[in-house]
C-alpha cells in the first residue's frame, strides 16, 4: 500500500509530525481502517524521499498513541478502535514540553513522568539559598570543580553507601546537570574506551525510552532485550553481542519489575566474562519501596568494577533541581580524565552548595520519608479503587516506585482500554509505547518481538486480540491527588469493566 | 629515538601524566637536551602499546607549559630553556579545576581565562533569587521548555537584536548549561543533519582549544585552518572539504584578530554555494571593545539562513552562571526538533528565572556598561606600563576582548619567554598551547604547518630561533587588579627587555 502524503518542506512543522497527522485523519475519517497494513518505515521513506528516522518518528508517535499496532514479523497495522474520541487526541504544534498536553477533555492524567510537588519543603529550599548567597561567599560565583564541587560528592557519596549500598569514593562521582547530560559524556568516554567502533548497547526492552533517543542520538547501535520474570535475559544478551548493558535492577520502567539477585550475579558474570563490558545500573527511583526492606543497587555486588551507576534528584527532590550524578568505575573513571575531564561541570556552584546543604543537613532524608508516605498513601488509595478490576487485569509492579500496571487476562486491545479511558476523561498509557525498535544500521528494521511481560504466563495471562503481547496500562499517580486518584480510579472501573464497578 | 618510559597501568595517575611527568623529568635532569627530536606520538603510542590519543595529549601538555616545540613537517623537539625555575611547573594530580594551579612561586598569573568578579552584582542577584523563590512561584521547580524558558529567551533575542545585530526568534533560541554542553547538543543535530558521514569541522588554527576538545571528543573530524589579516583563509577552507565551519569573528580567541566584513562575507559565499555548509559563530566577548564602534555578529549578515550563532552568559556575568545559548538556522532547528527535541533543558528553572529578570530588569546593561569601564581601565593600564616592550615585541589584539597579545620582533623563544616570566613570579601564556593539529583519521598527524599571525609580515615580525612562527605570549588581564597588572607588566619588562626597563 502506498500513503500518498504530502510534504511540506517548508512548513514550520515538522515533517514526522506531517506524517503523523496525515495518518491520523485518514484514521479518523475512515480512510484507513482497523487492521490494514502500512507501508513499512523503510518503504514509505523511500516512497517519499525523505528520512528513516523521520518515518519511525512519526510511527514511534502513532504507536504511543494507539492509532496503529505492531505485530511481530509481520509489520505495523491500524489499530482497532470503539469510535473516535472527539476530535482525537491534539496534535502537538510544539515540541517544548516533556510532556505530551492533556487534551481539552482529559480531566485526570495517570502519567507515570509527574511526580508530587506540593509537597515540597519550600521553605528550606529558600533559607538555603539565602545561606548560599551571602556576603563571604562570592567564591560561589567562580568556576569549580569539574567533576562538582568535592562537599557535594561526598554528601552523595554518604547517602548512596548507606541507603543504597553503593561502594564508591568521592571522586569516583561525576554530578552533572540531568541524567541526558551525564549519558552524553558517559557516551564520549565509552567511545574512547572502545576507540570508535564495537560499541553496542543492549535495553531491556520495553524500556525508558527517554535513555534510548538519547543513546540513539548519540549515534549507538541500541539492541532491545526480552525480560523473564527475573530481568534482562543473559541469553538473549550474549545473543546481541552487546558489550555494555543498560539496566534498571531496583524497578525496572516501565514493567516495575525488580532484578532478581540470581540474575544480577548472572549479569555481573557476564560483565567479568570479557575484557571491556560494562552494565549500566540505572537507580531512578530507588528510592520508593512499599513492601520489603529496600533492595541495594547491582553496583555494591559488583567487585570487577563493571557497573556504571547513574542517579538523580529530578524524581526524588524537583524536576527543576537539574542535578544528577553518575559513579564510574575505576577503569573508566582514568578514561573519564584523560579524555573528558576538561568538560566544566554543567551544574552551577551556587546549586551545587544549595543541594549540598540540603542533604548535610538533614533536610534530604526527612523529605524521602514524607514523600514515603504520601506516595505510600497514593498508591494505596488506588490500589483500594480499581480492586474490582482484578478479575479482568493483573495488577503488577505495585512493590515501589510510583507507577503501576494493568495487564488484561481477557485478550483486550490497549489502544481500546486508552480510548475508553479518554472517553470519560482520563488519561492512561500503554505499555506498547515503551518498546523499543532494534537498530541494526544499515538493515532493515525486525519490528520488536512479542516480549513476555514478567509473570506473564504465571499470572495466567491471555494474548490481546491481535494475537501479540497482552494489553498492559502503565498508570502513574505522583503527580495526582488522593481525591483525583479515587476519581479516576472509579471511572477506569465504569468504562474496562461495568459490572463490576457497580458490584465493587 | 625510544624512551624507556614506565607506565603503571594501575596507577591513580592518568597515563598522558605519566608520560608527560617522565619527560618532563628527563628534560629537566638534562636527560633530553635542547634540540632533541623526540619520537612522534604514532611511534611513541606503537612502542608503549597505548592509544596514540594519550601520548597526544601528553604532548599537547609538553607544548602548552612550553617543555618542547613543534618544527613544521619535521617533528616535535625539546624545547630550548635557560636553566631551569626551581623544580619546574607542578605536575597536576588532578584534572579537576579549568585552571592549571599557579605555580607556588607564581605571585601574578595573566591567565586569558579568568574574568573580573569583583564588581559582580552581588546584591542584586541575591534580590532577584528571593523574588524567584517566593511562595506563590512554585512551578518554578516543576519542569520547564526544554529550549529554555520562553520569557528569558525573548530577553535575550531582544539583547542579541540591539546589541549584536543578531537577526532570529524567541523560537530559535535554545537555552543551556554552557556552551560546551551546547556544542554535545549541535553535534547530534549536525550528525542527523548529515546523516553520520561526512561532517567534518573547520576551525582557525590557532583556536579557543576547548571547543576543539569537544568536537574532538565527539569523534569529529577537525580540519585546523591558517588565518590571514582578514581572518580564516577561505582558499584553505575549500581545500579542506570541511562543511561546517567554526570561527570567532568579532574578536577571534586567542588572536584578538577581527574578521573583515570583506572575508565575512566571502565566509557566507562560501556557506551558501553548496547545501549543507553551516557557520558557526562563537561570539564569546563580543561584549568587550575599547575602540570604534560594535562590530555586528555575522548571523545578521546572512541572508541563506547559515549561521549557527553561540553565545555565554559565562564570561560577561560569572562562570557559576553555566547559561548559554545557541540560535539555530531555520533548517538546523526543524532537525533539532525532529531529532533532539526530546532533551530536556539543562539549566533548572530558577535559575532562568533569576538571569530573565536580570536582563529584563536592565541589571545586565548596567552591568556590561559598569565592566566595559572596569576591563577598559585595567587594558589602558596594562598598555601603559608594557610600552617599552614595543622595540622587542608587538603589541597586538588590543581593541576588544579581555586579553592582549605580544609578538616577538627578535626571533625571541617562547619557551624562553614563558620561563623567564615564571623566574621572576609571572605565568604568561604561550600562543603555541592553542594551535590545533590537524586530524586525519587513520593518517599519520601532520604537525601543524606555520600559520602567520594576522599582520605577522606587514608586522616586521622575525620567525623565532628555531625557524617557525614568532613567539608570541598571550595576556590576560581581567581577573588581576590593577595594581597587580601595574606590577606584573612591570616585571615582564625588566625580565623580556631589561635596558628598556630602567629606561621606560
Amino acid at each position: 500500500m502506498d500513503l500518498m502524503i504530502p510534504i511540506d518542506s517548508q512548513s514550520k512543522k515538522p515533517m514526522y509530525e506531517q506524517i503523523y497527522a496525515y495518518i491520523c485523519e485518514e484514521i479518523r475519517t475512515g480512510s484507513l481502517t482497523a487492521g490494514e497494513r502500512l507501508p513499512s518505515t523503510r518503504a514509505l521513506a523511500g516512497h517519499l524521499k525523505i528520512s528513516r528516522s523521520t518515518t519511525q518518528m512519526a510511527y514511534d508517535q502513532l504507536l504511543a498513541e494507539g492509532y496503529v499496532e505492531t505485530r511481530p514479523y509481520r509489520g505495523v497495522f491500524v489499530a482497532k478502535m470503539e469510535g473516535m474520541v472527539g476530535a482525537g487526541p491534539r496534535i502537538r504544534e510544539e515540541m517544548e514540553t516533556s510532556e505530551p498536553e492533556p487534551a481539552v477533555d482529559c480531566r485526570i492524567d495517570f502519567s507515570p513522568r509527574g511526580i508530587d510537588l506540593d509537597s515540597f519543603p519550600y521553605n528550606t529550599w529558600r533559607k538555603l539559598s539565602r545561606n548560599t548567597l551571602v556576603d563571604d561567599n562570592k567564591e560561589m560565583f567562580h568556576s569549580g570543580s569539574h567533576q562538582g564541587e568535592p562537599g557535594l560528592r561526598e554528601a552523595i557519596r554518604g547517602y548512596l553507601h548507606s541507603a543504597r549500598g553503593v561502594e564508591c569514593g568521592a571522586e569516583q562521582i561525576i554530578v552533572g546537570a540531568g541524567s541526558e547530560y551525564l549519558l552524553m559524556l558517559l557516551s564520549q568516554v565509552l567511545r574512547a574506551k572502545y576507540a570508535g567502533s564495537g560499541l553496542r548497547i543492549a535495553m531491556e526492552n520495553p524500556t525508558y525510552r527517554q535513555a534510548y533517543l538519547v543513546l540513539r542520538s548519540l549515534g549507538h547501535p541500541v539492541c532491545p532485550i526480552g525480560m523473564d520474570a527475573f530481568g534482562m535475559r543473559p541469553d538473549l544478551l550474549v545473543q546481541s553481542r552487546a558489550n555494555v548493558a543498560y539496566v534498571m535492577p531496583s524497578h525496572q520502567f516501565p514493567t516495575g519489575a525488580v532484578m532478581s539477585v540470581g540474575r544480577r550475579q548472572e549479569l555481573l558474570n557476564w560483565a567479568s566474562a570479557c575484557e571491556d563490558r560494562y552494565l549500566i545500573e540505572d537507580d531512578y527511583d530507588s528510592e520508593f519501596r512499599y513492601r520489603g526492606k529496600p533492595i541495594p543497587a547491582l553496583q555494591g555486588m559488583d567487585r570487577q568494577g563493571r557497573v556504571i551507576y547513574l542517579g538523580t534528584f529530578s524524581k526524588c527532590i524537583a524536576p527543576a533541581i537539574r542535578v544528577s550524578y553518575m559513579v564510574l568505575p575505576p577503569e573508566l573513571l582514568k578514561v573519564y580524565r584523560a579524555k573528558t575531564g576538561f568538560y566544566a561541570s554543567t551544574v552551577s556552584r551556587i546549586d551545587q552548595n544549595i543541594l549540598y546543604q540540603f542533604l548535610a543537613q538533614g533536610h534530604f532524608e526527612r523529605h524521602l520519608n514524607r514523600m514515603r508516605a504520601i506516595y505510600k498513601a497514593k498508591h494505596d488509595a488506588l490500589l483500594a479503587v480499581i480492586r474490582p478490576l482484578e478479575g479482568r487485569f493483573v495488577i503488577h509492579g505495585e512493590n515501589a516506585g510510583i507507577h503501576i500496571l494493568l495487564t488484561g487476562r481477557c485478550g483486550q486491545a490497549e489502544a481500546d482500554l486508552v480510548r475508553q479511558a479518554l472517553a470519560v476523561g482520563v488519561r492512561v498509557y500503554g505499555l506498547s509505547g515503551y518498546f523499543i525498535d532494534p537498530v541494526c544500521e544499515g538493515k532493515e528494521t525486525v519490528l520488536s518481538p512479542a516480549v513476555p511481560l514478567p509473570d506473564a504466563e504465571e499470572m495466567g495471562v491471555m494474548p490481546d486480540e491481535a494475537g501479540i503481547r497482552p494489553a498492559t496500562i502503565v498508570l502513574g499517580y505522583a503527580s495526582l491527588s488522593e481525591a483525583q486518584i479515587r476519581e479516576g480510579a472509579g471511572l477506569l472501573v465504569q468504562c474496562w469493566c461495568p459490572q463490576q464497578g457497580i458490584i465493587g
